[in-house]
């Protein structure tokens, strides 16, 4: 074992759309003092060079490779940058991560990781078109979708899934759920994202209590290849790997 | 006819998740000059007061009421700024905005509109969950999720449509689709978004041409209730009512 391999982290951080100014500041903080800065060329070629930062720029599109290559720096004590256009979570870099995780040694559970997302393209282009992507929905139109999202094993985002207008609907989605998909998918409550009261609770389908369920609540269920890698600490990340059908 | 209402705009903004540090710099540029602030009490809050800034912070859950509201500042000469939690685009105040218009006068048409994008709450919640939301399918996965999808009723993002690898895809994708969404369903590509190359196209299902999509496009497919709103500029903006079912 690596004595040093607390020092290091990983950083995964979206760089949203092709200009500057749609990054976060959150995305701005976690590259100032990355030491390393590993990605896609094109993505890697959008940060400013600075002394202390070493680029690794690679025309490798083989995302495993990538993230292997973090670990293994992230081993040596560097703070490492990964970057993605877009947002990290949504066909980038973030599942590949948690995958050569998945995949890699009881150590590599112990480096800090942390994900900073950024403004999706679906996002950026909604907003230069107009506002295609949002509508309030009668419960026979949720049920209807709710349906479809599970037989086309989507992971699944519940935005708004209690109020007392409507105190029911989630246990109604829930049931619907679990008659179609498997009992061990892995849910995700996320309460409180980003403020100081911030909670997450994860279960699975079978157990998942929508009771705690309020409007502050982001509600995930996995697709079927959705998992959970136990880190050392007793937590647990969520993932979907990006290798459909492919699990370790 | 108002001769002042050349001079006003109104300015759409997701605000991220709950701390400061999730948002643009998009964003508070958007914030600076604006000169009245419109939105739902806790969302208004989180934004400092300052001189020439004018708050209406409200408890109206009306959206469609805010949205008039915005317009009619808009027309006396007001730089409006609407601000959201999260992505004003999904489930917030841009497509209320729409709405209104849609409902409105052929004068609101003339007010410059822009939507500043934030991050969503699902990608706050996957970010801090692992990965949960990404990853790679194969083409007989893909088909059986855009089946559903569509049968679903939702509006459809691909992201990554077209590669040297699979150039077949998207026609398979576009086959597939026509065979079960109605012929006058709005397709927008969004090129390079966010670049100085940026694009949009706005069609129809039917008279789509998928050949000219490649890999820095992203393909939306509206939901039977996506429609577009034309400008006496000739341009036209595309949203979905967030009324399901309550079309003008």
């Amino acid at each position: 074992m690596n004595m040093s391999y607390h020092r290091g982290e990983i950083r995964v951080i979206g760089l949203g759309p092709g200009d500057h100014r749609f990054m976060t500041h959150d995305a701005d903080l976690a590259l100032a003092d990355a030491t390393d800065l590993i990605g896609y060329i094109p993505y890697v070629e959008r940060i400013p060079p600075r002394a202390g930062l070493i680029r690794h720029a690679t025309d490798n599109r083989v995302e495993l490779d990538r993230a292997r290559h973090a670990l293994d720096l992230a081993h040596q004590g560097k703070v490492v940058a990964i970057v993605s256009g877009g947002d990290p979570g949504v066909f980038a870099m973030a599942a590949a991560l948690f995958e050569a995780i998945d995949h890699g040694t009881p150590e590599d559970r112990l480096i800090p990781i942390n994900i900073h997302p950024g403004i999706s393209a679906m996002n950026a282009a909604a907003a230069k078109l107009g506002a295609p992507l949002g509508h309030d929905l009668p419960w026979d139109v949720i049920a209807r979708r709710l349906k479809a999202a599970a037989e086309g094993d989507f992971v699944i985002a519940l935005y708004n899934p209690a109020s007392k207008a409507r105190p029911q609907s989630i246990f109604d989605a829930f049931k619907l759920l679990r008659d179609i998909k498997a009992p061990s998918t892995p849910v995700a409550f996320a309460r409180a994202v980003g403020r100081h009261d911030e909670k997450h609770t994860l279960t699975s389908l079978a157990e998942a209590d929508p009771s705690i369920v309020d409007m502050a609540t982001l509600v995930m269920i996995g697709s079927s290849e959705t998992r959970f890698i136990d880190k050392p600490d007793g937590t647990r990340w969520l993932y979907t790997p990006r290798s459909y059908g492919a699990r370790p």
